[in-house]
């Protein structure tokens, strides 16, 4: 009885943070798409009232009264004993950042996004480093109350990833640093050169967007459940499973980031929506990570959405879309989406490359945290990153480091994610494709059921009932590690640049 | 000291509610605009979370002590004792329902939309009646917390509009039924009918959109702090005064609706971003009342849209936005835009026998909450009272008891206040008029700075620091009356009907 009380007692207050979440989450959605210019001021305010509520209940004593009794009664691995987890991790950390803090953060955050927006759209960073300076300092004020005696940065990973550490990513970037330059250089100085222009041209919008919209669609996504929107920075996000919106950029000479990005907010939204409904608005029922998350995003762009099956299915559509452009076969498509090429912007990056611009991100935010380097030394030291792990220097820092959002929106820990969540992608579909078999055929026939139903009960049903590291383990038999993004990034190269070789158009010289 | 503390821990207090209010107001936009059609169970439990949280704050004992201190300490007639009796409205409302009954109200309200919607669309009461009852239910409740010894109807009243009674109510209804229904059936018995020709033909949606749209910024609604987007019911919301939305709807038949749709909801808009800035997020930081707001939207609609002057301006827009149109001329045009007919749909009445629709919700509305009748009882009464006051009866519910969003969302005591609103715009309007001179000249110059200047400094900007009643009183010289509005319909009907006479397409017979 007092446990069912306490349970109850926890998932009434639970309930109640959750939604207030939920609010968050539409009003960040709104003022992405929709929002006046000048409401940002009035905005701000809210999103901060909204956060400090949420964490007023989170650490309130009543939840922590409720949650200390019900982890009293957990049996170990029992289902309760997940909820407790799930729901320590965020009161723990709701308990030990006071709230000024909290509403200080949630209210630099959308500060930081107007400054972050107008400093990128004058190519200035002198405008950006006074908000980036007030993020820097409030997250490690938040890290020092969060962990007083530990690495900082920790402090931030967790929050993005639970129990994700530097001392582990640093090894495990570094290999990923070593084994890609390889890649890249063999591919470089090979000076062969995949054909692009399938993929260019003169693609309308509206097209694009309707022809993404057919395919998130078609991979299972339902719009009866969801949107698809427009904003400067595509993102997913579920207030709850009836309800999961996503957003697109697009570019009208060239389809991919448009396309590509559709399918990888798709795949996120697809987690969303395969949630269990019975734990709805319980600790466990939300995404475990955003590791997972960004697996199930990176798994339907890229393993899906970017293999020869699936453009065998595409193509017809394709057609349609584009009536006026000439019809390439998939032969011909299928390079254009495995190149292996230094860019500046990470969301347009190759499949390999994108690893670079996350190292690259990786050490910056860690150094940053750590106090090893200011804001103000950021332009430098990301323009001679990219010289060193690309080869090339941005021309401005538009181009360069004032590209992504998250720094400006006091996000930092969260770039990591990206690339773990590659490797989470790779190896849960090299365990798909063991237990589905070769894919292709199945893609091209349009069935796409069959890997999502895989994956619903696999790890989308799950919620957060398994750790990560548990998930991951559970499903592919191993922990994470590198092995098979980095199988399936030499691979692909080697297709696409041995199939480039007997084109016409490709400039051959010595190379695989 | 003391005072300093208590008015700033007033306004920290108030500045919560108001977020979150301004959260309710967003996500209730949303779902009317862009949420997707399985989001209304998991929005209304949000709803209910913000509305339970706003509750809990309004009614915390520190904001009852807050109040108390200030006001202890306010002078009269001191803008203290103004933000005194704006808080203390609320305050008191919220002290006196119990939360769990404001959290159910607030759900009901989600769930009642749904099912009017459900029901509207399949025109068939049965579907809609357990939702009414409850809503019904619900307020009988209400009122009986807030008034346990009044009437309970009044308690419904009191929350659209601050102090206003059946009592007074039923006078003032009672003289506008009596002398609206001779002019009706002056103009019916007359045989003469104004030619709408010029308002009807094919109109594309989104042009008539975009002409409402420039007819907005024209009179002076800034869509850098607005915008407009489109609705099953058009409405406006001000979460605050940098970020105000309209909604429309249109028929392609005939224009009318949509565009003066537009005016009514940017005269709602321009309040909202006319109040002061310094008062803002404090307690009579918000309009004054239901009834002030009223008056502005039907100011702009009818004593502005649908003047002479304005379409001396207006009409080259029109033929730019309607190229295949014939150019019809300001006297052709005018007189479709003052028809008094009976109709079945109170949004799309004309400005005289729009106010016997409200006749007939005041009359049904305060019967069911005195339960002197229950929901099941009102198509048949709903259709009785057409018969009577407009002399048509509705072929169907959606044409009929169903076509108002209002009671599905619980909202009763409401619909007066659309009437008062006339009333009110009518007697601003003729206060203006003598102020500034016959504005035709003005209007057809696209001049409307002039009107909006006048209203922001008499009615806008003074927020709730006066009551209605002191607002209407300062600005006009008298209290609230039916005079200047029945003048006006009465003027605008027999130059409508008697300019109409020497037209060809008329049927003459002895009128005026």
């Amino acid at each position: 009885m007092q446990r069912t009380t306490a349970e109850q007692r926890l998932y009434a207050l639970w309930a109640e943070c959750r939604e207030l979440q939920a609010s968050e989450d539409l009003l960040h959605w709104d003022q992405e798409t929709y929002m006046p210019e000048r409401g940002h001021a009035g905005r701000a305010k809210v999103m901060a009232t909204l956060a400090g509520l949420k964490h007023r209940r989170l650490s309130s004593p009543e939840m922590q009264e409720a949650l200390a009794t019900c982890a009293e009664m957990a049996d170990e691995r029992s289902l309760l004993a997940a909820q407790v987890r799930c729901a320590r991790y965020e009161v723990d950390r709701a308990v030990r950042v006071p709230e000024r803090l909290a509403r200080e953060i949630a209210e630099a955050k959308s500060a930081g996004l107007v400054a972050w927006e107008r400093a990128r759209a004058e190519a200035d960073f002198a405008l950006f480093r006074p908000a980036l300076e007030r993020q820097v300092r409030l997250r490690r004020e938040e890290a020092a109350a969060i962990r007083p005696d530990g690495n900082a940065y920790d402090a931030l990973l967790d929050y993005w990833e639970p129990g994700a550490t530097e001392a582990e990513l640093r090894p495990l970037f570094a290999r990923l640093r070593e084994e890609l330059s390889l890649l890249v250089r063999a591919v470089v100085e090979s000076g062969v050169e995949v054909d692009e222009s399938p993929a260019r041209g003169h693609f309308p919008g509206d097209r694009q967007v309707a022809l993404g919209r057919r395919m998130a669609e078609a991979i299972g996504f339902n719009f009866a459940a969801g949107r698809l929107d427009r904003s400067t920075h595509p993102f997913c996000i579920g207030p709850h499973r009836e309800d999961v919106r996503l957003t697109y950029r697009f570019q009208e000479h060239d389809f991919r980031p448009c396309l590509f990005g559709i399918l990888h907010e798709a795949g996120h939204g697809l987690y969303e929506q395969g949630l269990a409904a019975e734990w709805q608005r319980t600790p466990i029922g939300d995404a475990v990570s955003m590791v997972i998350h960004e697996s199930q995003s990176r798994l339907w762009e890229n393993h899906v959405g970017r293999s020869r099956g699936f453009w065998r299915w595409a193509l017809p559509h394709f057609r349609n879309a584009f009536p006026g452009t000439p019809e390439p076969d998939v032969d011909f498509l299928w390079p254009a989406f495995h190149t292996v090429k230094p860019s500046l912007i990470r969301t347009e990056a190759d499949e390999a490359t994108y690893n670079l611009h996350i190292v690259v991100r990786f050490e910056i935010e860690a150094d940053l945290i750590a106090g090893r380097i200011e804001a103000g030394d950021l332009p430098a030291i990301w323009d001679d990153l990219y010289d060193q792990l690309l080869g090339i220097r941005p021309p401005d820092a538009a181009q360069g480091v004032l590209q992504d959002i998250h720094w400006g929106q006091g996000s930092f820990g969260y770039f990591p994610t990206y690339t773990l969540g590659n490797l989470a992608a790779a190896q849960l579909f090299a365990a798909a494709e063991r237990e589905l078999g070769d894919p292709e055929e199945a893609f091209a026939a349009g069935e796409f059921g069959p890997l999502l139903d895989w994956l619903r009960t696999r790890v989308h049903t799950h919620g957060g009932r398994y750790t990560a590291g548990e998930l991951i383990a559970r499903v592919t038999g191993k922990p994470l590690a590198p092995d098979d993004l980095l199988d399936h990034l030499r691979q692909t190269a080697e297709q696409a640049y041995r199939s480039t070789r007997g084109m016409v158009k490709c400039r051959l010289k010595a190379y695989m």
